[in-house]
């Protein structure tokens, strides 16, 4: 039998604090602890005094959601307490002094998935829901939350086991009374169910960003100015977010919101600081190292003078970079240079004035383009790594079962891929998921959830 | 008419957050935002999805509670939400758009208290339960939330109030039909309502270093072993909940709980450690600072070896200060040299070994036998300043009283003086607070309460 979980669902501090309880014992221990003997009426908050022995602990509205409705699917009690760290202690010590133990991380979850109240692929959108602290990445979580990315892998999960039923009947067809099929109708179907996976696979490179936020890198030479630039895009925005500024050993780190989608811009500061100088080969390492973790790299240039020679070699590192990759001409408010860089033609660029403001909104559109071209579409993606590997898998199965069909191997030769692709799409969406790594998986979950 | 009012109930991180809304517009507001016609069930939990405009913005578990039976009096409605900083945030920006205002702090509980659902004892009863981290604290903070306090004032006021009207009934009888009160039974009634207030002011004493800590000053020669006791002391607790520890310029503080009481234990390093040194001076003026601001000082001193001259002159300093001491004999487990000191007789003392952990438990019920002994009777304790001075002016007008009264002064005067005690025995419970003093009071809430 399972046993009966409490957490705390609710964040420090407040006035109000939710401790929730799940599982077959949820009903007597709330009877035991209110000295009420008859069973609450589901779903309807109650006013209850919850007892410590013979002394009122709080007085507390409590909500009885009857199995299988409720989140976990299982009886489920929500104690609405007053959120001072003695009650909320003292009333998790008495839930398992009465027979609960702690829930572990996602645990809720876990149980909810267990008992068919949403797949994994919803499961993760409730998780990453939570976590989201902007605009692109709520809409994100809450299309993976509302089944709609279910949906989607569902329909290409459909197509093809319907054509791998197609296959196997007649592989069991030993008599061959069925009319066979044709390998362009299989090429066909396989290609079709590829097509579909390697789009939404490739929504993950703007999704993780989406998520995790943009890894934007700011380089250039000394004095083009971009600590100004820094500090002009901060500046605007960072009252809206900067809460997770901080400063690296080597780089500035700060985070902002641009047009609803999170920005982690890094300064390599220091960079070329001191040409000909032992440190400069230090400054080419941050350089480097910032750019390739970047998914975004931001070339600043001083718009007021030619560009020199050391800017055309960093230009060279850039390129060789083979980053998305936006040129700011700076200084727009001085004279303007000529542009002079290689193939700069190839590459959007903006015009800015740190000093008067004037191109930043420009160059913010520019930043955010990719999130908002994949927005304006159906905007389905997937952010999560283990649903781009799942893709990715069944990628490659499906590609080798073409391979095979072209070496005529024959069906049960490229059934066994497509049936290894089926099994990668039922994974993703937890049809065939072991338990250890369901284990895994919910215990990146946050607690009482 | 009244703002509907909106705010953030629960606190930072958590898996589920709450967000009330009270006040006339709370209905419509929610259909607004969930399309939703029908005028919900009162008390049901009912999960909805939010719009932000056609958007789904969440899921979320929503009460309403109908006006009056709800915690301000007024139509309100909470929602249950996944608790991301985006959706927090978002909703509370429709709510204000769709016409809420953000509550300031406390005014849900303030909305309550003119509607007549708790009066102000138990409004700051409510407050303080929020705030209570310990058994001690959290049982005071009961008593006045769950009316037991402004019972027993309204009794005392009951018992004023009809010696008052007796006197008043007679003032008004110009023709003097009635039989005239005798100055003992008046007298009676004074003394009696007098002693009452007394016993629950006395209660202040214990009631406040319940609520907000005993303030313990740890005194005592260099090598004495203060800081071995503190850490003797700590390292039992310390993992229970020192979370406020901390470092002053002078002193070293430690929060620990003994017996369900915060104890706040101050270190005072330094003291003497350099006698016939500039810096002996620093260090008097450390040990008097810390101890005018002790509820109670323990004087440590070595049991192995004999009562210094430096540990008599400060000894006669501790004894100046007036304050509850009590007498540790450190490192009992070495031999024991005799007790020789003025007058230690006459107060509590204990033998404790830091090294062995001998003594330590009967110290720490010296330590705490105030809260012990107060919490034996029938408990009841008053820990709030504002309350604590009001019976205070009561108590002063009701000796005023006597005085009158001895001095046949008449009547009309000493019923003035009555009044007066009614007045403050009326304010303490909040019958006739100004708005403005009201404000002040719900101000020092917490948001969302």
């Amino acid at each position: 039998m399972q046993h009966t979980i409490c957490a705390l669902a609710t964040g420090a501090g407040g006035a109000v604090a939710l401790v929730r309880l799940s599982g077959p014992e949820s009903c007597r221990i709330l009877g035991e602890l209110t000295h009420l003997s008859a069973q609450p009426e589901p779903r309807r908050q109650t006013l209850c005094t919850i007892y410590d022995g013979t002394e009122p602990l709080d007085k507390a509205l409590v909500t009885y959601f009857k199995a299988p409705h409720s989140f976990t699917g299982e009886d489920v009690v929500e104690f609405a307490l007053h959120a001072s760290p003695y009650i909320k202690g003292r009333l998790l010590e008495l839930l398992c002094a009465h027979g609960a133990v702690m829930a572990k991380r996602g645990e809720f979850s876990q149980r909810a998935f267990l008992n068919g109240k949403m797949d994994l692929v919803e499961a993760q959108g409730l998780c990453d829901l939570i976590a989201s602290g902007n605009k692109a990445s709520h809409k994100l979580a809450m299309d993976s939350l509302d089944g709609k990315l279910s949906a989607r892998v569902s329909e290409i999960k459909k197509r093809l086991s319907e054509l791998l039923a197609q296959i196997e009947v007649r592989l069991d067809d030993v008599d061959e009374e069925m009319t066979p099929l044709s390998d362009e109708f299989v090429r066909g179907e396989i290609e079709a169910v590829l097509s579909h996976i390697k789009a939404l696979a490739d929504t993950f490179s703007v999704g993780k960003y989406i998520k995790d936020g943009l890894k934007t890198a700011i380089v250039g030479a000394p004095n083009s100015g971009k600590s100004s630039l820094l500090n002009a895009l901060v500046g605007f925005d960072r009252a809206i977010v900067s809460d997770q500024s901080g400063t690296t050993r080597d780089t500035v780190e700060e985070t902002l919101e641009i047009n609803g989608q999170k920005i982690i811009l890094t300064d390599t500061a220091g960079i070329r600081e001191h040409a000909l100088d032992p440190a400069e080969k230090e400054g080419m390492r941050r350089s480097h190292r910032a750019m390739e973790a970047a998914d975004l790299v931001l070339f600043v240039l001083d718009s007021s003078r030619p560009v020199t020679p050391e800017e055309k070699e960093l230009w060279q590192d850039i390129r060789r970079q083979n980053k998305r990759t936006l040129i700011v001409w700076n200084k727009a408010d001085l004279t303007a240079a000529a542009p002079d860089l290689e193939e700069a033609e190839s590459y959007a660029a903006a015009r800015v004035s740190c000093k008067t403001g004037e191109g930043l909104e420009a160059l913010k559109q520019l930043i955010t383009a990719d999130v908002t071209e994949a927005q304006t579409a159906d905007g389905l993606m997937i952010s999560n790594l283990r649903h781009y590997e799942a893709l990715l898998r069944a990628q490659t199965e499906l590609e080798s079962a073409l391979i095979r069909l072209e070496a005529q191997a024959g069906g049960e030769i490229y059934a066994e891929h497509l049936r290894g692709a089926l099994k990668y799409l039922q994974d993703l969406i937890g049809e065939v998921t072991p338990d250890d790594v369901l284990g895994i998986i919910f215990s990146k979950f946050c607690m009482g959830k």
